[in-house]
């Protein structure tokens, strides 16, 4: 069943087929609410909002004195000095909290907290700097009265219920990612509950005879699996729960009976990754052709040329290459971008359907870089900051462990891409570096990025 | 009790005083193993590791062969070509995951696949498109055979155990942030725990009779808690744990009970917003010189000048504007840093004594920006990707909604540094901006940042 294209497709057709998928996977999810959640706004830090929050009151919720004074009929101050004060009597006073019972009429005021409601008949508040309170009248039939030495103008020192957020305003927009801003503005209106999107979940299955789960006895012949944790690791960096399936060893009832399992369960996105033993080339492909289609058997890069992608019953399904750093290079070049769209951020930067969120920086090689003639070449690298009188750069150093190494994984900062037909980087040359993991989230680039920006 | 610095206090000042206490408490964390955690490396993601990790075995465990084919004694191939091949018994097959029994001699070799461990005698594997298998012998007695059409080298094709991460080598540095590339290693060593430091905690107070919580229903003259949950999530960002101890009433008895609960749970730092009401400026100085010692009261800067802080029995306070923006503020300026250096996070950007962690990023004035003469101005900036033809650039708009506006946090994006003697900036003219939040977590910058570094 399904069409299968068993010949190496070229990079932007993939990321066209994965983005169309990724479109129609986002459709689907966007159509049941079953792809939405309401958590505590306590909790929702990082989450994405899945519909527009409007306010249902105003901010401020009354007439907010904001500075400490008196609550005035502005036009008892006008033309008053220093030499020429205003003279008002205080009827009373009311603290950031408090519900004003008075009304306030010409000749009078009332003392006032920055917060404080502004009582009826004030339009304005005069700063206690500007004033002096004093005793008026025979011994025994005293009145509080105060002095203002400056005019205020009407809806001075005050700020207007709803002029900070009118009741029924858009606060937070759908797809928007909730920083401690838009927390806050949320706890502003009131709100402790926002619907976001469910974050996808993707089943993780790595395969191979030869893998052994990290923590577990090293048995002669095994090798401890890396992809499994640096694939959850990474879908976690995306906004997206892993689901760990295991390992699946190398035979088609094994891997169908996790496929199955992922299916039931009702993922997202299925990830298999490895493996490597003889024959297991065939055996994936086979068992995916079973399930589901294949889009995508092979594409013209390198490190990653075995990528596979398909579907199964509609569920996106990525066979990326053992090696844990080809598999990470692949995540990063193709299930990343599918995994940021169904996640429910908004399209914003399209280019001819695929969408454009890699992390970048321009570096300079440090040395000269040659690439395979007639491949698609990923070559990782390692940046330093390097300080120069009078100029900060950031050097990207090959890295020449080769991809089968932990170690190439474990120095890459990011990777650059030489096009089919550029076979030579000059030393000195400035490129584009592709970050392998989240700027800020790894010290040593931000620290770079820092110098870099900051020099 | 305690020293008290009841003048405004200048920011550089300011900053060397809260990096000597941030120093002093990190080295106490450093001193004692209750600052340190062991957690499972699946779920490890973003931690910061206390101590160097090295690895207790080799990886590869064993020599390995990186192509499908034979495990050969690379002698016996020198001089073959497609004319004269090499021709060697096949005494068996290794796959990945098996532990290969028999020895290869000279004359003879085995069927190898990707990851199976090379038997001994074998010095190089033959990669399978440079043989032909083929039966040799009389009928009956036939003997498989191989023929070697391309000569290697020994070493070729085989990784050595040990060659890409050496038993006893460090995997991971003390203070690395775990990215999926550094669990990815640890994996790769089988470890499936990690020493990591533990998120310090952080007590947040709000404080304010005006004040409600968001979800409560509003009463008259009350106004919802913004600070506890901006001021929670934000103490996320820095990858410490807010620990919230609700809305304190402004009066001594409710503040004390506040920041004595704080103590006795042990909080590595306290932090206290708001409030507003009359004379609450005067109540928290009061109480924190009864518990500690006040550090700093008042800084040159606006928004922020009545900042306070000092420590209470050795803990860090931070008292903190109650107007949402000006908490975010005077939190990125001051509390951010301490929290980054009790997280763990090793010093690398000194500059005389303080740590310089901002996140910056360049963007063009879009109108002339005035500040108030004679003070540190930190104006807030919404930020905007403009882009012209040939020219990539992000413009910083002045939010003139006011530092009281919920609105003005809401557009914020980040801030422009005003400093003392600077009234003007002009039309177009380059600024550094500081980013309030993460920029990636923040999604519009993340595309205004990818425009400009990719445009």
């Amino acid at each position: 069943m399904g069409k299968q294209f068993l010949e190496i497709t070229e990079k932007k057709e993939v990321d066209a087929i994965i983005a169309c998928v990724a479109a129609e996977v986002e459709e689907a999810r966007a159509k049941t609410d079953a792809s939405v959640e309401k958590v505590k706004v306590a909790e929702a830090l990082g989450r994405i909002v899945s519909a527009d929050v409007f306010s249902a009151l105003n901010v401020p919720p009354f007439d907010r004195a904001t500075m400490d004074g008196y609550a005035v009929v502005a036009s008892d101050t006008f033309y008053a000095d220093e030499n020429n004060p205003a003279s008002l009597i205080i009827t009373g006073s009311i603290s950031a909290g408090e519900s004003p019972s008075q009304y306030v009429d010409k000749g009078y005021c009332m003392g006032i907290s920055t917060g404080a409601p502004l009582p009826k008949g004030a339009n304005a508040t005069v700063k206690v700097e500007n004033t002096s309170e004093y005793a008026d009248g025979a011994a025994g039939k005293k009145t509080k009265k105060v002095k203002v030495y400056k005019p205020v103008a009407p809806g001075e020192n005050i700020m207007l219920a709803g002029s900070d957020i009118n009741r029924g305003a858009r606060i937070v927009r759908r797809g928007t990612t909730l920083t401690p801003r838009e927390t806050g503005v949320l706890a502003a209106c009131g709100l402790n509950e926002v619907a976001v999107y469910k974050k996808p979940t993707v089943a993780i299955i790595s395969s191979g005879n030869e893998m052994i789960a990290p923590g577990e006895d090293l048995e002669p012949a095994k090798i401890y699996d890396v992809n499994s944790q640096a694939l959850s690791d990474s879908v976690r960096e995306c906004g997206c729960s892993p689901y760990f399936l295991g390992i699946a060893r190398d035979n088609t009832e094994d891997i169908s009976e996790r496929l199955n399992e992922s299916l039931e369960k009702g993922v997202d996105v299925i990830i298999v990754s490895g493996g490597t033993s003889a024959g297991v080339g065939d055996l994936l492909p086979k068992v995916i052709e079973e399930l589901g289609e294949i889009l995508v058997h092979g594409v013209d890069i390198k490190p990653g040329k075995p990528f596979i992608f398909g579907t199964l019953q509609g569920t996106p399904f990525f066979g990326l290459p053992g090696n844990p750093t080809s598999a990470l290079v692949t995540f990063n070049l193709f299930v990343a971008p599918l995994l940021r769209t169904i996640s429910g951020i908004p399209v914003q930067n399209h280019e001819k359907g695929v969408r454009r969120k890699e992390k970048r920086i321009k570096a300079k090689a440090a040395q000269r870089i040659f690439s395979e003639r007639g491949r698609n070449e990923y070559v990782l690298v390692n940046l330093v900051s390097a300080k120069k009188p009078e100029e900060v750069s950031i050097i990207a150093y090959p890295i020449l462990t080769g991809s089968g190494a932990i170690t190439t994984l474990a120095k890459a900062d990011g990777y650059i891409f030489m096009e089919k037909g550029k076979e030579i980087i000059e030393e000195g040359e400035e490129v584009d570096v592709e970050l392998l993991t989240n700027l800020f989230a790894s010290k040593k680039l931000y620290q770079n990025y820092d110098t870099l920006r900051s020099g």
